[in-house]
């Protein structure tokens, strides 16, 4: 039996562990003002192709977290955060957005995604409506790169979308929790610097992509004030904050983040052509490390006898679609061993 | 010109302003524990067929703020409100649930209305999801009687969701803000009894049927602790109570707040035929004070040289649908001036 | 059995109710736009000595929620709000400030009042405390004019109080909910406009001043974009708006606010110099419409017996403070029947 | 130069990032319902007596979010926390709980401890008070083991403070963030099954006692409907959640979680007599492993050059109190080298 339930299965990637075994006796200061976490914010500002006065880089522990903090960080009482409606804010994250008092503001999506044209005419909508001053301001954007279904944004329609924001005048912020897959995709045509250059706030994800956990937020300098405070009151800001320098600091040496990212791509790629080989039918184009499928009941119980994964929807004629997901850590006889046997 | 924008554009209901004139230099305690809202109380309780140890009485000022103080009352921070898409707290309260930490989670209406087996699926649906304790739990269901568009449930479709929610043991809730021109539309089946038998709490609006302001909260007795405190934490609480305690003593007294509607809704009924009979299309078929109508280009022009009204939305092919309200105040020969110039 | 409990125990000024008798069948929009609403708000500007480029007003319901509504509105996530101990917002409004997510920071007040120097000492410590980032940033003050106990704050105390906040960059808010009876007080050196010129915010209570309800917010023009939908979003907006504006209007018409509030406060001084005679310890030395009298066992039982009123709190020894309002509505012969008995 | 900052100064217990190593490349799923998360919490409900029926273990993060999450968890809306006035909650968590809705209510504090007595008396008078449902209901009481100034609640004390929590029927919650230097402090009469026996929920903190990182959450079986999703609302849920199994499984083996506070207690209290024995006056008599000494400007120049600490308040004179904090991980000759200089 195999395991490809998430990403998230096993530890950390063995040189952050390292890192981590080598520097544990050390001493430092807690809460992230420590040399590791200066070291990581300063080599993903520069991946970033930011200087210390362009971007700032803030050291969370979890993507939910992150969402909420940032997300309530950027938002007045009386605005919300446009999401997709598969946005991972809109529907898994156990309402974290509206207990800070915020409201989603959802589009449909396609395969996951937004449209600069659907932001666009969302906006113009509301600000037409005779009754807008008794609804919910849309006050940001949120995407995720890659989405929920594993889908990228191509380098133009960030771009379109960054420019709705811009004409509106609202941040554009992007859920990076995959970041690392989407960044690794043979497909994409989006850097990291595009991402810094385009957003106003976006995260690259540790926890998914090699880290024991983790989530780097990189910021436009001085866009909220006081974010130190609002991680402490969120609960996001962890003690030993160096744990998160570390590995932040090791992802960020020798293209790690990227190197091990790409291995998950590709494993990924060759399990999604194996199954359409094998005449399953692929239920969103990923070009990153998950691979959805939709099956037929006799699919499914093939398939559950393969290996472990994630149930995810069901189709309008009521197959189930699921996920598998490849990791940093998957390996390639793994996916052999799935392959041969579906 | 006239003047059909919506139904609070005159005071209170002449009986009412009297009762206040005439009880003005009185004095009494504040917060609503003096006797006009002891004896409003009784009467509404009377009214719904209800004895003291069944149900509660509460009397707050307007129909977001009621909205917005029973819901946070009902819920637990990991529940959300299921509603209409179309529902008020779901598109014109600005954000007010999620203002205090809920999620709303909609459910696509037919004309405003919800229905059992809807509610029965998404129920369903969240329980059978894999991923079910990272979402939002359903926690109550929110309808309005009579909905956002002036349709009513009948007695057989109020009882089938009663029925859901005891099922899935959640509290149903009735935004009553134009109750008045439910109970009184000629064509229901349900009445105050009935909504006193079948929700775990509703009310009844006195805002848009005849009061200055005004929402009597009517609960199952003891279904909220503290609901008094929760009251005054938001801003609900008047500190001249007894201005709402003689509203709605006089609104339930003689059948003033079933009679001032009939009106209202005779009113309405003539102008929806009349606007019928030219030939423009009825949007939604309410049998209340609300009249919607889809204009075309021309319609809408014309109509504006002759009624004020508000904007509701636009249809899929770009007209513009238009609310006329009327009131207890609305005289018949202004309704005639509007049909005489259709 | 004279009442003395508070200063809303009878309805509305005669003035202000047959305003409302004398426009109530006219038709207006609502949510305060309507005409009466926009000549109760220059009326305001102009007694408060400010152009409409220079102060905005904005009309709600009753003091907590306006408490609530503003400091939610002024406040981000990181920043709480320095009250007096025995400030309003502390105590009495059921966690109304903490519901909306802000901590009140309280300051030990003498008779109600904060001093500059106090406020700015606590900043002071606050900004050199080594963990200042994980605590609760001040982020505005908070005072009532007059206090909670009847004092009032002298002008030269105000422009300290308002150079510290101007020095901290932080907005100085004043709760007027009792704001007549200090403008009418002999004993003050503080005008409407002193207070327009000094606060960032401040509010004129209508409420415990002659209105039936109705609390008039003066601001900063542009202090808070989108208050309008933050009054929304609290359930603070009335439909039937010109309620709130007639009232205004009236109370600004010919002095009528400052004029009744004087009555009030004559009738209370004579009042508080009975007791005094007759060997009463006088509490808290107010000047304005509310007499506290420390009681011993006996004088308490036989005060019972003469006037109802309030119970404010215990003295160290055990004593019963109670406190004694008078309101516009007070007769003259009801004061003298309560001193005739002391 | 000698690092006594705080007990979070250095990595993991050798045996946790040992067990971490070894357990790296294993699948496992995620978000806590792992096997390792299984054991540790068996373990831990063994160590606290507690049948898996009687008793639940959560595994969060860290201790401000823990806080914060256990807080919303119990409280309604009506609610507040009672604390000292020097509770971590008070004061060092940036409006965490506040901003959940909650207000703190506080308590004057001698040596960092309330009394069972001054609780009564709080909410006696609460409960006396003629405006008490204008108020925050004290819903729940909040203590900490060790205190903020490393004091211990007897036995005795903790079961007073127990009974009046059942008396007022409101749960009783303890803040273990650095528990281990309580049940290890030599003059301490309180094990982790009193705790268990007499609080509602209390958590056993990992991160200032030998974890990467982790707090130990233990409450009533069914004290909180659906604590795991309240728990990813507020951003607490570790994906690779078996992190904190793992560290958990390990600290409650053969006591380790005991034995390594032993060790740091033992090094503080060396430390503390040294500084006594050198005539610097001990500021709060603490038999845990922290040390808090009111320094002389003098001593303050002196101490800097043999070590760093954290700086705490000052004395009403004026003088720097300041803390020295051991671990797990605490050399002893590194103490030596503080009392040799001293």
């Amino acid at each position: 039996m195999q395991h490809f339930d998430c990403d998230y299965m096993e530890g950390a990637h063995p040189l952050i562990l390292e890192a981590l075994v080598r520097t544990n006796m050390e001493k430092t200061v807690g809460y992230g003002v420590d040399e590791y976490c200066a070291s990581a914010r300063e080599k993903i500002l520069e991946a970033c192709g930011l200087t210390q006065d362009q971007g700032e880089v803030h050291l969370l522990i979890g993507g939910t977290q992150t969402n909420a903090t940032v997300i309530k960080a950027l938002l007045r009482p009386y605005e919300g955060v446009i999401a997709a409606t598969t946005g991972h804010i809109a529907l898994h994250e156990a309402g974290a957005i509206e207990s800070s008092g915020h409201k989603v503001l959802t589009i449909p999506a396609v395969d996951g995604k937004l449209t600069a044209a659907s932001i666009d005419e969302y906006i113009k909508a509301f600000r037409a409506d005779e009754a807008w001053d008794h609804m919910v301001w849309p006050g940001m954007v949120y995407i995720s790169q890659p989405t929920e279904y594993g889908t990228l944004y191509t380098l133009a329609e960030l771009e379109a979308i960054a420019e709705v924001c811009r004409k509106w005048e609202i941040p554009l912020f992007v859920d990076g929790a995959r970041l690392g897959y989407a960044l690794a995709s043979p497909t994409t045509d989006v850097t990291l610097k595009d991402l810094a250059r385009l957003c106003d706030v976006f995260y690259i994800g540790g926890t998914k992509c090699g880290a024991m956990f983790g989530e780097a937020v990189v910021m436009r300098k001085g866009l909220v004030p006081h974010f130190f405070t609002i991680i402490k009151q969120q609960g996001a800001l962890l003690a030993k904050g160096r744990m998160l320098g570390i590995q932040f600091d090791v992802l960020f040496t020798d293209d790690l983040y990227i190197n091990i990212a790409r291995h998950a791509v590709e494993l990924a790629s060759r399990l999604r052509e194996a199954f359409r080989a094998k005449g399953y039918e692929i239920f969103a184009e990923s070009p990153t490390n998950q691979v959805f499928v939709a099956l037929s009941a006799e699919q499914e119980a093939h398939l559950r006898t393969i290996t472990t994964f994630s149930e995810w929807e069901r189709t309008a004629d009521g197959r189930l679609v699921v996920r598998l997901a490849t990791s940093w850590a998957t390996l390639s006889e793994d996916v052999d061993k799935v392959i041969e046997q579906l």
